[in-house]
This record gives C-alpha cells, structure tokens and sequence, in this order.
C-alpha cells in the first residue's frame, strides 16, 4: 500500500496525475482503523490517554506528549518547533495528533510506519522527552502500582512493556478524530454547513490544483510523500528557508528523498500555526500563498486565498469531548 | 483573622499554645469558602479552567498554570523545584493546589493574601510562566475571540483584564478540592474507612504534637506561619540545605520572619513528593523523620513514622472528575 502510494506521488511529481473529480471529496470515517495486532478497546484507551497525558515518561518530570501534542488546543503547540525537556528546541514543528490516525506514515519525513512506531520515538529523543532509554521508562512505569493495573486490564498480566505501552498511546490517539466538522456535514448532504465563501474556496481549491496532494477524508493524499518546495524561489528561500532541512533523506540518506515530506492532514490547519516543517509561516493565508507559489507555481489573488481560508476553517473540529485523566501516583516517592 | 492567627504562631512559637484535642479532627467542607468580591459561578469556573490550562498564558507557549500544579497528579509536578519557561527552575517547590483554596495565605512565604493575587505572579515571574507584563497577557487574551465570549459570560462586557483572570483562575481552584478522604469519610463516622494502623497513626500524631501546627480540615492551621527548622541539626542542614532560603523574610525583609514558611497543608501529601520548600526530602517516612527531628526535637520510631506515615496517606483525594477543557482557539494565526 505504502508503495502504491509512493507511486503515485512519483506520478504526481511527473505532472501525470490526474486532478481529482469533485466525487473525491469525502467525509472522515467515524472510526480511524486500526491494525490487526492491535484492536482498540476501551481499557487500552484509558490507558493510552493517562500514559499521553503523563510528564513523568520524560527527564525532567515536565513533558509529556501532550505538551507538544496538546489536545486542549489544535493538537500540537502552536510554536515555530517544540520545546522539549530543560528548554531545549529541534528543527522541526510538531505536527498535529487530531486525525493522525488517517496518515499513511508518521512524523514530518515519514520515518515511522505506524503510530505505535511514533509513539516510541520522542520518549528517548534527548532534546524531546530526555529518557534515556525504553527499559528506564518501563522500569519507571513498574514502579507505579496503579499502572500496573492499568496494563492488566488492557493488556494481561505482567504486561508493562515498551510494545505495550505504545500500542496504548496508540490506541487512545486512535480516538483523536473530527469527523463532524462542516465540511463533513456538507459532504454528507446538509449544503446549509458551509458558507457560500466556503464551497467557493472548495471549488478553487479542487480547480487550481490543491487537491492534487491533499485530498481523501484527511486531505493528506493521494501521494504519501511529495516534494516541497517544488519550484525554486529565492524571495520566499531567504525568507523562510524551507530547504535547509532535506526531509525524508534525512531518515533515509536515499537521494531520491531530499526534500521529500509527508504530506500533511489539512484538517483542523486553521488551528495549528505556524506552518511548514519548520514553523516559519506565521498565519494560514500567508501559508496558502506560499503553497500556491511554491507548489503550483502560482500567484494566487487576495480573493482565492481568502476563499480558499475560508474553505479550510470548515476543516475545523469539533473535538471529541474527554475526561480529564486522573494520572496513577507513586505514594510517598518521587523519580526527581 | 491574619493578625489573630500570626499571634497563635507566635504562642506556638513560644511553647504557650495548647495542643489540640481529639476533638478537633475536622472534616473538609464540601465547598471551599469564596471572597464576597468573587463569589463562585459556574461560568467562572469553566473560564478558569480554561485558564489554568492554557500555556499561551507563558511567553514561550509551553507553561500554563497546570504545567506546574498538575491536576492530573497531586496537584503539583513532583520535581524537587519546578522548571518555568526555557527550561529555567527556581529555588521552591511547587506547592500542590488541591485545597489551596483552604490556605489562609498563598505561597511558600505567605506572600499573596488570596488565590486571585497568587494566580497574578507566576504569569509574570521570569522564570516561570514570562510574560512581560500582565498588559501583554491581557492583549493576548484579546486576541482571543473565544475568550472574548467567556469574559463575557463570566464577567459581562469587554471584561477581559488581570482582575477577572485571576478571579476566573481562583475561581476554578476554589473547586480542586478532596472532601471525601478515608479521614473524612473517618471523622464523618465511617469508622471503617481507615485501617488500625491508620488510627493509630492519627493517634500518634496528635500525640507527637504534629497536629500542634498541623490541625484543622486542610492540616494547615492553627498558625499561618511557622519557624522551620525549628532546632539547629548539622546533620540535616548539611543534607537538606533548609536554612539557606530565609523563607518569608524574602517577602518582607523583616528579621522576625527569618525562617517563618506558611505551614502547609497535608491533605494529599503523599503525592506531593519530594517534600520542603525546596523539595529536598524524597520521600514522606524521611520527611515525617525530618519533621519530628527538626520541628518536634525527637527521634521519630521506625514503627512511629509508619504509623503516621499510613494516616497521612488517608489524607489522599480522590480528586473530583473534570473534564479536559478545548481552549479557545486564534485560528489562522500565532503568538509563537
């Protein structure tokens, strides 16, 4: 599948792709599929939004994943590149949870597979949460009786373990879905859920070509990978400098890959500047414009891009309602 | 009722308090008390919550108010001193905010008078939350459509300012409180609820004297104020480093509040670790230990400290749900 995929954004890079037709558009499934090794169920849930939202699966204390994947917000940070334990930022901006279940691949280059895979990465990235490896965490977490039990029922006995407690993480961002925005419900038959700017800024965003990347329920394909920025231009380089990170060959070392990225989730996009994988694109119409430029080698007009913004503010929320997790405590003890 | 209660201290300070009677175990009121200018409503709470969790509150947009006085734990970070915006931490730990609500006074030094002053400094501390000025954050929250609406709700037209922020924040920490303890549910007639060890672990600590400082529903009283350390300990003061922060002194450059710290409540103490103003202590038998050395003049029993060290663990929550807020969001654009 991943292949398939990689094949036609090669194909859409070539100018050979087809533009979707308009019967592309979709809503969001109800449900994000999960794997087969890992069904969700309730208990896995729970504990997945307790370890997500737990500071203590970090150095410091201070950093869970939420901090820069905050679900009370857009689902990240809205900073320029996150900020991980005792202050320290990387290149890159986090990108949303909301919907990350609908991405073929995760983080900005792609490198994990599945979300269980992401769920295990900026635990031990030193400048992220700092732990110095999985069996420290795990380690910790055994320590924590009420985790214990936690595990048990999602899990079976004895089963805290780095598997484990990713595949929870995972199952609980499973969950992290908004298929009930407007453009949802305007897809789904009420035409009364967009504004008449709205379905404008959709036809322009299927006509000048937008929609050759960005389409599907989570407007991330049909390409998994694409390459940004397509054109060359050294107004908007020197002002944002777009091409200093390679992307994709970063992970890969595979020169084909330099400057390949996984292409985004426009859902909730309204709701996560800055923008680009390196944050430096402070608001969503300065972001269309450059897209427009960059991408299709086009100036778009003052009216497209705020037609087109309007468009993508029906790609917002609402956000499943959710407990505050109450987190399993160590009595009488601290880690710090 | 300061003044009266700074007097107690001073008695107890001098030996010429009396020491509480059994018949002073008190249970939590359901409802903390509210000031006549901020009477508790329901659109206040919801506001603070909001508040209380939004790290846009920090300069870097990575500290909120819960960053450091964590709801989903014992209500503080279990660090020994807290870590503010870029990785920056201070000299005190930071004290839980369940049932801060019953402090007379708030801060390790006492220094803020209520909840709605207290909630005013970290936002503007440097290396806590790093704002420039309280102008900025309200700009901010301007900016804020969302919150525009709540302010309204709250407080009525335009009546986004520091005053009702602090009020909303106060408001919502007025309902982070644990009534319904195994203490309580003891002390309310359920003489079930703790163990035997428990009681006698209740008993020891009034007999000790523990209970001569720390009486009262929230353990926190009589005294608002008292010396720590009590008795000159090379030993302790070597490990723990206690003396060197001049406690209240700090806020009033009076010599006779050298070493005076507000007395803290112990309700939830168990997940409070580690222990002190500058969270110097580990875990709790050691500071029961510590506390009968330095406060009482006795060497504490293995059997004495776990005994108490069981009935402080009855001073455990549980903590009321709530459900996790959806910020406001600034769609389109950034602080960051």
């Amino acid at each position: 599948m991943l292949k398939i995929r990689s094949l036609v954004s090669v194909l859409t890079l070539a100018g050979l792709a087809t533009v979707s037709s308009a019967a592309d558009w979709q809503a969001l499934p109800d449900k994000a599929p999960a794997p087969s090794d890992n069904p969700t169920t309730a208990a896995k849930v729970e504990l997945g939004r307790k370890l997500y939202h737990d500071p203590r699966l970090s150095s410091t204390g201070t950093v869970s994943c939420a901090s820069c994947h905050n679900v009370m917000l857009g689902g990240e940070d809205n900073r320029p590149v996150a900020m991980g334990v005792n202050g320290q930022t990387g290149g890159r901006s986090a990108p949303t949870v909301w919907n990350s279940a609908f991405n073929e691949v995760q983080f900005w280059d792609g490198r994990a597979a599945s979300l269980e895979e992401q769920a295990a990465g900026p635990v031990t990235n030193p400048i992220e949460m700092g732990m110095k490896s999985w069996d420290d965490v795990v380690a910790r977490l055994k320590s924590i009786e009420g985790y214990q039990q936690l595990f048990n029922e999602a899990f079976g006995a004895n089963s805290i373990s780095k598997d484990n407690a990713t595949k929870a993480i995972a199952a609980y961002e499973r969950t992290l879905i908004t298929p009930d925005s407007a453009y949802d419900k305007y897809v789904k038959g009420d035409k009364s859920a967009l504004t008449a700017q709205q379905v404008s800024g959709m036809k322009q965003f299927e006509a000048l070509g937008c929609s050759g990347c960005h389409s599907g329920p989570a407007f991330n394909g049909p390409g998994t990978f694409m390459k940004f920025p397509m054109m060359k231009n050294g107004y908007f380089e020197a002002k944002y400098h777009f091409s200093k990170d390679l992307g994709r060959y970063e992970a890969t070392k595979d020169s084909a890959d330099k400057h390949l990225w996984k292409v985004p989730t426009l859902r909730n996009i309204a709701l996560t500047a800055p923008y680009f994988h390196n944050g430096a694109v402070k608001d969503l119409p300065t972001a269309v414009k450059v897209m427009g430029k960059l991408q299709l080698g086009k100036d778009l007009t003052r009216q497209e891009i705020d037609d087109i913004v309007a468009f993508l503010n029906a790609l917002t929320g609402p956000f499943p309602k959710q407990p505050m997790p109450s987190l399993p405590p160590t009595p009488g003890k601290t880690f710090n």
